[in-house]
């Protein structure tokens, strides 16, 4: 937690975020009662109150019944929700979790076909490739790998390679994260993900790929994410249009 | 493609989406032009049309670039788009492909702690439990593993064990799904999963949990589904909310 104050209440939330997370309550299991747990932490019942406030947000427990809250399942993963975009960073740290990273690699390059598609520009365009690991408080849980347009990645080419977080730093240079289109799957680890997540070769990592664009509808990223298993889950809520309500797929 | 006549473009698009999938056509590599394509299989330009159009649709070849379309990476994943909620079934038929079904178990039982807050039942409450595995196109590619409240329970336990869609059987009984949360990461198949999929028990599958519910904001379902990797992605789109901006995380 270097460097900012985190409120109180955050610190207690990571504490038995930590405490779910290595099984100490089961799923399904109660968790003690408020007071037990101010007792247990040496805090008031309010900060105890707002950390538990803070993982119902994140879906690791219920909402209270009666005078004890229920622990969930979802193991260790803690939940990102595509409700709105949000650079690693500032989800990390909306989770009480302090976020890092480590730039491995800024190469710049000539757009394939495959990313000049993805960041409309031409093919053999000056783009960077940078491939980065992600830690959570201090541990590796994802690697990145972003390409850029020239003008964004001399941006970040000239970064701290231990920045936490090089879209806060992008913004203050103006360039804005607007809009994303996420596509999410499962990849096996290759040897670089192997050795910089401390998996093994062929494990199936949660891949996100995403292009996200600027408030004026330009790409200024394509990046694909790995993330080990175990260490996030993504969450999204939907409806049924009305037309999903129609038969109208084997009319026409 | 048992029973129903699909429309012949969906045909095509099939047979261009294997081929694709079957790396006849590389990432990146430009697809064979329009005339040339409606030669090799056989149909009309107009048909050759409506079959990339779907692709595109898919996000598996790009948009026209001059006279010819790349192919787009994603190897053989079919995309799933979370845009709207759509059941397995009609998804699947969305992508031209022959959605099935096997129910391999029917289970009545007593809603666990965690079923009953998310089904919003007393705990001890009777539910059903299913087990069942979908295909596309004859081949398994996930396995679900749902909990219904006893009212829709006792609807599904009384379908056909080989019924390709319960969503649509389930809507003609009134049972509607019209919002869900999903919660998407990776987990290790188990030995049931391995059997199921005939894949290696360890192996990394993709996960859905899902929590349904009707427009009456009622819980219908809570369902984990597991797919086989390479065989579907799942797209989202999202936006920074004003908020996002800001830098209030740390701030309170």
């Amino acid at each position: 937690m270097a460097g900012k104050a985190a409120p109180l209440y955050r610190k207690v939330a990571g504490d038995l975020r930590a405490a779910i997370t290595a099984g100490e309550y089961g799923s399904g299991a109660r968790l003690p009662a408020e007071d037990e747990l101010a007792r247990t932490y040496g805090v008031s019942r309010g900060t105890i109150r707002q950390a538990l406030g803070a993982l119902r947000t994140d879906g690791l427990v219920t909402s209270r019944r009666g005078a004890r809250r229920v622990v969930l399942g979802g193991g260790g993963a803690r939940l990102q929700s595509f409700e709105e975009l949000r650079s690693f960073a500032r989800w990390a740290r909306s989770q009480g979790e302090e976020p890092g990273g480590r730039t491995v690699a800024v190469d710049p390059g000539q757009a394939t076909e495959e990313e000049a598609y993805h960041l409309r520009l031409p093919v053999g365009e000056r783009i960077f490739r940078v491939l980065r690991v992600r830690t959570l408080s201090g541990v590796p849980v994802m690697v990145e790998r972003t390409t850029y347009p020239e003008r964004v990645g001399e941006l970040v080419a000239a970064m701290d390679p231990g920045l936490a977080s090089h879209a806060d730093e992008l913004e203050a240079h103006g360039v804005l994260f607007s809009d994303a289109l996420h596509t999410i799957d499962v990849v096996p680890a290759d040897a670089a993900d192997a050795e910089l997540l401390g998996c093994r070769a062929g494990d199936g990592l949660l891949r996100e790929r995403r292009r996200s664009t600027d408030p004026a509808g330009l790409p200024v990223e394509w990046s694909q994410d790995r993330y080990l298993p175990g260490t996030v889950a993504f969450t999204v809520r939907n409806s049924s249009g009305s037309r999903a309500m129609g038969r109208s797929l084997n009319g026409s």
